[in-house]
């Protein structure tokens, strides 16, 4: 009998059509293993066909847009929204709309063009990591934007359109649909409560233990309770945490477990393509008590179509206790 | 510069990234004409693949599951829900859960492989719309159900399995959580101003004009204020109506903008992968003053990705107004 579950977060609803029971070799997706060759421009040596870097980490002395560095944020070249101008806000009859002012900038996570998040060194991941957190921490400095979002896309069925591996970050005049319902679902069950949701989801995992694929000492890795997608992955520090942050300055214990889920999702599906979201709480409410930070990675197995569009809801074939066991046992 | 704009029923906010400023000739999608060869479950003479049909339209005297038919709706062979079993809804600690009941089952919109909503005869057409009107009619009895998603994924990439024409139908035990956000927008709409959203954008869309595709007697076909895809098109019953139902015993109007635009897609876009969505109000609230019937076409013609799934925001290289043009223009 198929189940209907709710996430407790969003509030949709995920049918889990287990008969279609799928196993991990079911999903047939090309591997994303890294093919060399051809021009790249996120490679070394070709810095001048991205505009100016706007970070990068490179010994001291190597001029900036030039070879040398380890990793690079660039803007988008064909940035979604324009870091110039004036935010302006007006409306059209009943219709309501803003100038698209924003920032689109990608981070190019490595020199080699043959690594990926999950192959790099885990310090080359923990450095992408304070890559967000000092591009966060000084977009939210721009009084128009109230959110940065932070995603991956890697492999071209989850929207990379350059191999090189790098990910993302849009900062927006407005708090994302996604994270105003996660907001107002975790303010709400505080309001009755006095806990954060995600706490007690922890503790129910921690518990429980099914859905637990991995911890470490500061962050748990689990299979949420109603996955849109088979082996959906959601990492999140143990301790409440409202925004992504450095805590003790270090991000060696976000960098190990978020690699260890990525080669175990590489080892149990063949280096699928994925989507990884960063939702932390919005720049002016980012120390509160009741959101909790957290990372998203949804491995893209099945497709989308009319029904998800038109429903919000998901039909998942695998259930996140079977897809914790896979994980658990995976070898990366 | 690119804009952000909002749409009112949902209230998601669309990127649209205006200087990308595609024509219809860049998205280069293949097209979804029909290759005719290779077994097909739902070609006449084949009918004992499939469970054993709920409806069809057929000649008097020819007996159910043979050929004859010019429309059948089948149970979905792998049903996502299933329609035998009680409805039994639990916790588990903080998680909601019911078991999954419902019904899915598939509309074959005509007999001859080489057909599509597009170019099967306007009559045709009509028929397609009674199928999913007797269906709703019948579905609606069960109190199992709150509500019935009719939709089409018409190509492989927009979702289809098959190539023959067909769309689904899947009853649920909830009201999917993009109806209810529609519901919710238009009642808090309605009781503040006692009229209906849809019906002040129609009119607001209708005295503009520079969204207005086409209209006939009865409906109307617009390009949203704030689109999540390249020429999504809305259409919409141009009096109140908050249930999807046939007004005058007809669906004749209905047919004929339904494929009228679908015929426009295929012009401009070289016969595009689509959704379609009918989006009516729930089994137990169909008569209302505030929610307005209407079916929304999506064009499959960008991907979605990180972005999209992090923020519930969508980046659209195409202004609704350019896209109106093209529809209006086209020549089917």
């Amino acid at each position: 009998m198929p189940e209907l579950r709710r996430d407790p977060v969003s509030g949709r609803w995920v049918i889990l059509s287990i008969e279609r029971g799928k196993r991990p070799s079911d999903f047939a997706s090309p591997s994303q293993k890294r093919k060399v060759g051809g021009f790249c421009p996120f490679c070394p040596g070709n810095e001048y066909t991205a505009p100016p870097e706007i970070v990068s980490f490179r010994p001291a002395g190597t001029p900036p847009n030039s070879p040398g560095w380890t990793l690079r944020v660039v803007p988008n070249k064909f940035p979604a929204l324009h870091i110039h101008g004036e935010l302006s806000k007006r409306g059209e009859g009943i219709f309501d709309m803003m100038s698209g002012i924003g920032a689109h900038e990608v981070i190019i996570e490595a020199p080699d063009h043959r690594l990926s998040l999950s192959t790099m060194s885990v310090k080359a991941v923990e450095d992408v990591l304070w890559a967000y957190y000092f591009r966060l921490t000084d977009l939210k400095k721009d009084p128009r934007f109230k959110y940065a979002l932070v995603f991956k896309n890697e492999g071209e069925i989850a929207g990379a359109s350059l191999e090189h591996t790098h990910s993302q970050l849009i900062a927006l005049p407005i708090i994302p649909k996604t994270v105003q319902e996660e907001m107002k679902s975790s303010r709400e069950y505080y309001s009755s409560k006095e806990r954060c949701l995600f706490c007690d989801i922890i503790r129910q995992e921690i518990e429980a233990g099914k859905r637990l694929i991995y911890e470490n000492d500061k962050y748990v890795a689990i299979s949420p309770f109603a996955p849109r997608d088979p082996f959906e992955t959601w990492i999140l520090p143990k301790r409440h945490e409202s925004k992504f942050h450095a805590p003790d300055k270090s991000f060696s214990s976000l960098a190990e477990i978020l690699q260890t889920m990525l080669k175990r999702l590489d080892a149990v599906l063949d280096t699928p393509p994925y989507n990884f979201i960063l939702h932390t709480s919005p720049f002016r409410e980012e120390i509160n008590d009741y959101y909790h930070w957290h990372i998203e990675i949804l491995p893209r197995l099945v497709k989308r179509a009319g029904f998800e569009w038109g429903s919000g809801s998901f039909i998942n074939p695998t259930s996140p206790e079977d897809a914790t066991k896979f994980l658990r046992e995976a070898i990366a």
